[in-house]
């Protein structure tokens, strides 16, 4: 089905024949879709054209596999970034692979897609039961991590001479992209093997997600920062406190930060430009009328109003100019000039949000994750992600997946919560 | 729309007319629905017989409403046991009603619906926001609780002489029923009082309600009980650890407990019989191969295997033998009779998870729910209750949400997630 | 020295002539003590009469130490019931044996005193840094435990034939009793093995010592119990919530956990018999006046008031009658009898208490108590626990600490404390 | 007594003949005291000389007290920068003032000593019981703060202007010689007016006091970002977490954080100077031996290695140069130069730990703080603060708490514990 230039289908190594060592009362069929529209509205004009409308392949074990699972090997690599609940997707992974398929070769690569290369000379590990069973209740990784692509053709080469099958890919739109690279020069050369991704982003911004699995944990831990920021700004004349929140591109974490405190005034995202001069002025209003202010604001926010570095990291993102830093000053310069003494108290907690273990619910999603990923690199799918989506586990293309980045609606409900929440005025430009 | 014998249809007092006074970006219009079926085999049923398929009526503020809102007042009552998020609930509806809709009085009816009856001289006291600013930060309710119902008609008189307009009822099965009886005494006397029940089911058994506030907070909770009991069970010799969780006909609360923690080795249901010979001689294996176990069980489970009591609490619901008790008794005798010493702890955690606040996930549904039910009052909408559905709020006819429990499908995606991480074997009878 | 019968004399296994391995700034002295009593008025006595008043050895590594390090063999046991903190104090053993004194096998023996016999073949572990790195972050024992003495010959029989130099024993009474049977055989055989006690007890009821390592921990814990009681109590129509503590003979943890909350209004402990009568008219009265109680158990409270039973468990302790359930139903059975409607609430958290990881300050508090039980048995010193006292590490004889219980005294600063935050009325028969 | 140009003496505002409508058990008879020093060495030192030993008063209700308390009027101010445990000491006061001795009338100034002045127009409330029946439950203070000294003549003009009898000040170093300026002024006009310190120092700090307030749940917090900084470092390749801690002149957070972690590597403490060179050619070693490291630096440590700027803030505190920002950039560009690539990731959390709530042990000392000094403002006691000291609570000059500031003794037990708990090298320039 391809409606709307989207392409929903999944690529797969061939038919699967074998039957599923998995014991389960619940086999799913490859025919069970889950709609991606639930807005009849929008639904009907598919309806109403004859058309199919998109939906996405419903994640599960399958009756028949591709692979003979006790024969093959497996490789896990994690990507990018921390995140909250990654040692609960390589868990879930091997304890899937070992007990539900009895794979009994399961490698780790480490520092990255560095592992799948020759030059860093990272010798992989072999993950075994005992060394992940305790896992889920570290934060970080076990297989640590790297930023950046590395060539595909040498990450195949590898993968070859160690005759991995499978490779789970735990990382961000990045990551994926690697994925996709792999994936093509595997099918160049004819292999036979899956490449399945777990798409991890704290920021919540992979499009055809619903929720991705860490950023409910990072919700919660960001919610004390800005506690301590309600604190200490109620705790001061003019207290102000200034919290920045991770978000690149989209602003969920600090939305829903916000809407989880009671006690912000002015959230600030990537999303929604906003006027510095409208901004001081409101806050300036907020100080006479209440003598204390909380701002959230999104490390993507405000980014046109500070000079651009065009600098970029080692995973070719490029590089923000520090909208807390610069807030600070714009906001301590600006009431100097008034004369108004203020207590502006200043905290950035990401470091502190991404290396924490998962929160019960996120462990929970990475576990089905986990499992869903070894269900679809079991029957020969490869170049897709697993992913939620309205209440049930989906197999995603990868193509699909990278295709655009998720945003929030600044007309939607999620914006419109917000603002309601905080009270505070339209500031755009 | 009246497919399947479903009625979706909420009922209304009358047309609206009034310009909302609340400031948004973001209104949702009358004619927006979210699908009920997300499964395109089924869907595709109602299409191929070009019927319309079930859906809810999309939540969210209107353009106009029913009420002239700065003139109305409004009353707020919860019911039955407590539920981490009540007061968030409260607060969010006190907040919203204040500062979208300039409503200036909100009774708060205490301990339940006794509040509303003259016979139990409850004073409902004046809700302000300095009341509620904290709120959402303790456990419980605020307005206290009580269970059973109470007369509809002595409730109706006290609206009627109040000049209530719309009554928030915060409660489960048998209050959802209570507000029912409420809104058809009020159709009665034609009055123009809307009846809206916000749902609160710690155990998630309220159907057409994706997740209930308060069952993620509560599966938390719950997870720490569950690391308690296998601390305990690991720490000695044939130590075994068992953890009553709540839940008295649908065992949600359990099977995502047994999924968030991975160390359960049992999890027994309302939903799934299980043979109490089937389960102690595996219990036995277990033990001699692994030499602890840790049980969880819902406190429905196993209700066939002990003699019925048939007693009924307040709230008219069967009081449930103690199943916890039980299998204590049960396995502590059978290992005795085997000359096993064993060391057996057993757990039952239920007021300390009931008490707890809302976590920040809880945190933000309890105030989209809140919101989304003063948007719905204000329209004039009656006898229904605000709920999520596919990632989407939804208004819900009361009716259709009493109208059978929500339960775990025995041969469904979450039990056999549940088998496939715990491992334990089929105990079917 | 030995004053008024005390004997704070410890024993040694030998002159210490071999220098330190350890690299540290600071050596304690052998004539480093620290005195008993604080009280000037308490002191004065013996300084009056001329005698040198009670004091302890301080605590510390020492410049000779007696046992060749790098060639000795230990062993570890833990005993008893689990407490938070006892995985810390095994690895800052096995740390500081390995990285201060370079002691390469450090046998841990497992199931408590068990582990140190034949009959129950349970094998010692090696412990190495690698097993215990993590360890700490754990609640309950890496070794497992059991209750219970076993036969001292044949305890030391196995301490010799492994040539075991230095045994550490984590546990409470009865292990240090059994510490002190193990080096009186160690004694007449005229071996070179030094015997160092841990003393462990949740219940912080061993005497000549501030403050036992958990204890903190259990009553952060225990507060979290009293919260939920509170809420549920202040939820409901004459809302009573009873919460039972640990504390057999001594109610250190209620009374702690009693003043860190504030919501309280009876706090019971072993030491203070109260009259069922005088309690029951009392809580007649709160309820009356304010509608809702919290009540405090200490475990080991109101056991005259039922009929005792004379049981003991594996460790030879009475085995006590519930006081928690008593209270339970004799407060249901009273305002039956006035036909006044209660709701009682009962949290009973022992289990989940004892369960948890130490938190930071136990964390620091076990560190310091193995690295000087490590220290202590370097230096030949033996049949001694650790200890702290007056803010210093100390070594404390075994046949001291044991020689009666600590308890609270009634008349003193700590019970009027708790009666003064409760406003609890004198309940004493 | 005056050994060693330490007075000891508290000041009193005349004889205690009323006598103290408390009820309790237990009251402290002026005679008692603990004593300074309880090693015995140096305790001997004044025995052999016959000298009495230096001692505190013992902390404690008396019989009799000064004031008629039910006619008097009492005041409270908060001042400097927060630390979790304030508002349970307000709580704490406002409790003992109405139940111990049915005080009435209570002031709260706001915005520390700016409160009671004319200038700064902020007015006092009056405080009752349910103000404060919550207030433990949140951080910072409900009284607000402010930093910097006031006029002490027209402080004290306002204190007799509303008749104010007991003026309790919770604060640091400055805010108790604050006070030491108020309690003069009173004395030169012989007015009747208690003085009393609860002395507030995060960085545990102030002389004569074994743990003040807030210490504990600080490093517990603490310990949070050091775990972050853990998994961050131990994620990535030379991956480098540096975390800066609250401590500007003496370093306990960081040595205690330190202690409580199991993470670290180095800890910098303002009392130990170190040599730049010789840390990063340590961190180098690390690096290539682990491939990770953790380091905590304490806010005033290696200020010497920077430029001092010589600024003051509004205390009249040298503003100190950031040591975490310069650590940071200082060792990015040493291992840049060798052409080596690091992960750093840098956390400063004081914000964060600076407003938490209180945990249970501070709950508990808060509370027995502020009961004490309401006992110690009774009986006419002035110019003094609560204390504990050797396992008690004590009355302590508050010229004495000032005359020097409690630093780590760098050839003590606590460094040495550390300096063996990290395996750090000797770092000394």
């Amino acid at each position: 089905m391809s409606n709307n230039n989207l392409n929903f289908e999944i690529q797969k190594l061939g038919k699967c024949k074998i039957p599923s060592p998995m014991k389960s009362s619940h086999f799913t069929n490859d025919d069970e879709h889950v709609i991606y529209e639930t807005n009849f509205k929008t639904l009907k004009k598919y309806i109403d054209k004859g058309e199919t409308p998109p939906m996405f392949e419903k994640a599960g074990p399958r009756e028949k596999i591709f692979f003979d699972s006790s024969k093959i090997k497996c490789g896990i690599v994690t990507c990018g970034g921390l995140c909250p609940g990654i040692n609960d997707v390589i868990r879930a992974i091997v304890y899937s692979l070992h007990y539900h398929y009895k794979v009994r070769t399961i490698y780790g690569f480490k520092y990255g897609y560095e592992g799948l290369t020759y030059k860093f000379q990272h010798n992989p590990i072999e993950l075994t039961i005992d060394m992940v069973a305790d896992l889920h209740e570290k934060g970080g990784t076990l297989l640590k991590s790297s930023r950046g692509p590395q060539d595909p053709e040498e990450m195949v080469d590898i993968l070859e001479q160690m005759n991995v099958n499978i490779l789970f890919g735990v990382g961000g739109d990045g990551t994926l992209r690697g994925l996709n690279d792999i994936a093509d020069e595997v099918k160049k050369r004819n292999l036979k093997i899956s490449v399945i991704g777990i798409p991890k982003t704290i920021d919540n911004d992979i499009s055809y997600i619903h929720k991705s699995f860490g950023f409910e944990s990072a919700v919660s831990e960001a919610k004390k920062a800005i506690y301590g920021a309600h604190i200490e700004a109620s705790g001061a004349k003019n207290g102000i406190g200034l919290v920045k929140l991770m978000g690149r591109h989209s602003g969920y974490i600090a939305a829903n930060a916000t809407l989880a405190s009671s006690d912000v005034n002015y959230c600030l995202i990537p999303e929604v430009k906003f006027s510095l001069e409208k901004f001081l002025i409101s806050l300036k209003s907020r100080l006479e009328y209440r003598s204390h202010a909380v701002i959230v604001v999104g490390e993507g926010a405000g980014q046109d109003l500070m000079k651009s570095q065009n600098e970029k990291d080692a995973s070719g993102n490029v590089k923000f100019a520090d909208i807390g830093l610069f807030l600070n000053d714009k906001i301590t310069e600006f009431f100097n000039k008034l004369n108004t003494e203020i207590n502006i108290k200043y905290i950035d907690p990401s470091y502190i949000i991404r290396s924490i273990p998962a929160n019960p619910n996120d462990s929970v999603l990475c576990l089905l994750l986990g499992h869903n990923a070894v269900h679809a690199g079991m029957t020969g799918r490869t170049n897709m992600a697993v992913a939620t989506w309205n209440g049930g586990f989906t197999y995603l293309p990868i193509p699909l997946a990278t295709s655009k980045r998720k945003k929030i609606d600044p007309d939607g409900f999620l914006w419109s919560s917000v603002v309601s929440s905080t009270g505070q005025p339209d500031l755009r430009p």
